[in-house]
């Protein structure tokens, strides 16, 4: 253990629309969600990640979150507030998984490793702290990868390199919106304390 | 320093809608947003919270508030959905920071400790470490209090007991949603890690 803090450049988030859980477990696309874009593109901006991917096969809420995208960045929002613009520049828009990791396979010459999170208690996950010191490897790429809904599906649990033990309070309720989990796992991963 | 964590059980938590800065630095009311409820409801329920006060002195927004609080806790919402009541439950409305206090005092037979937060860097803040073991004092509640629009005033700055140093991250990019930055704050100060 060392008390190094990685910098957040080969650490990307995704937030999935699809696929994930509905509350009777089923799989569905889920809306994009303004302010997921805004608050965790805020939060990737604060602790320098590389990109963050907002992730829907839907094309027309891809449109929806090109067009939000668009309005921060070269739009009246852009004048209005830069520190909006700033954030959204590292939100891109993919139609699948698949493509933000084929897109960090070429950024960073190599493919990235897949960390999954979720609210549930399960077998084999890693500490924030155990993952911390794996960041530390600046040449490989990481993609956190964050389910709106309910949830990730299993299948991406199986697929995955590393999942995060669950975000504990005081007692058993585990409830975080996907907003607030998000901004605290890039914190117990990179923030300075 | 002890690695005794805090419950929670003293600690209540502030959003104010007024007084606040606007991006010109001129003293504003905010409106109340849909998804402050919420994400702050979820994440103090998380964390052991006594309650979760919204304050605003404009009688319509809180009328609004205390029906979104009802929807989820009365209403379709309850059964629809009964992890979103048992999170709204801890919601108050207030008409301001003082009636807040009111009801602590009232509750805890003693006057809280005002804990400030915001993005600047500013002398005489105190750490998240430090925090914690301060709110160890389980008879002492604490309100910790955040702001929307453009963060808190100085006249509450000067009034605080506390204030925490700001969330830094890997550059000087300091606009985190306060939806980010109270979850961020209520992981440090009670989350298990």
């Amino acid at each position: 253990m060392t008390d190094t803090l990685p910098t957040g450049s080969n650490v990307s988030i995704a937030l999935l629309h699809y696929p994930v859980y509905d509350k009777n477990r089923q799989v569905v696309a889920t809306a994009v969600t303004n302010l997921d874009l805004h608050d965790i593109a805020r939060a990737a901006k604060t602790f320098g990640l590389f990109r963050y991917y907002v992730v829907t096969p839907v094309a027309e809420q891809r449109v929806l979150a090109q067009r939000i995208r668009s309005h921060w960045q070269d739009g009246w929002g852009a004048s209005y507030n830069p520190k909006r613009r700033e954030a959204l520049e590292l939100l891109q828009v993919t139609p699948s998984l698949d493509a933000a990791l084929a897109d960090l396979d070429a950024s960073f010459g190599r493919p990235a490793r897949i960390v999954v999170t979720g609210a549930q208690p399960r077998p084999d996950t890693v500490s924030c702290i155990e993952m911390k010191q794996l960041l530390l490897d600046e040449g490989q790429p990481f993609l956190l990868v964050f389910g709106t809904g309910w949830g990730l599906t299993e299948e991406l649990f199986a697929r995955a390199d590393f999942a995060i033990e669950p975000i504990k309070g005081a007692g058993d309720y585990n409830h975080l919106s996907v907003r607030s989990a998000a901004a605290i796992i890039l914190d117990r991963l990179l923030g300075e304390r």
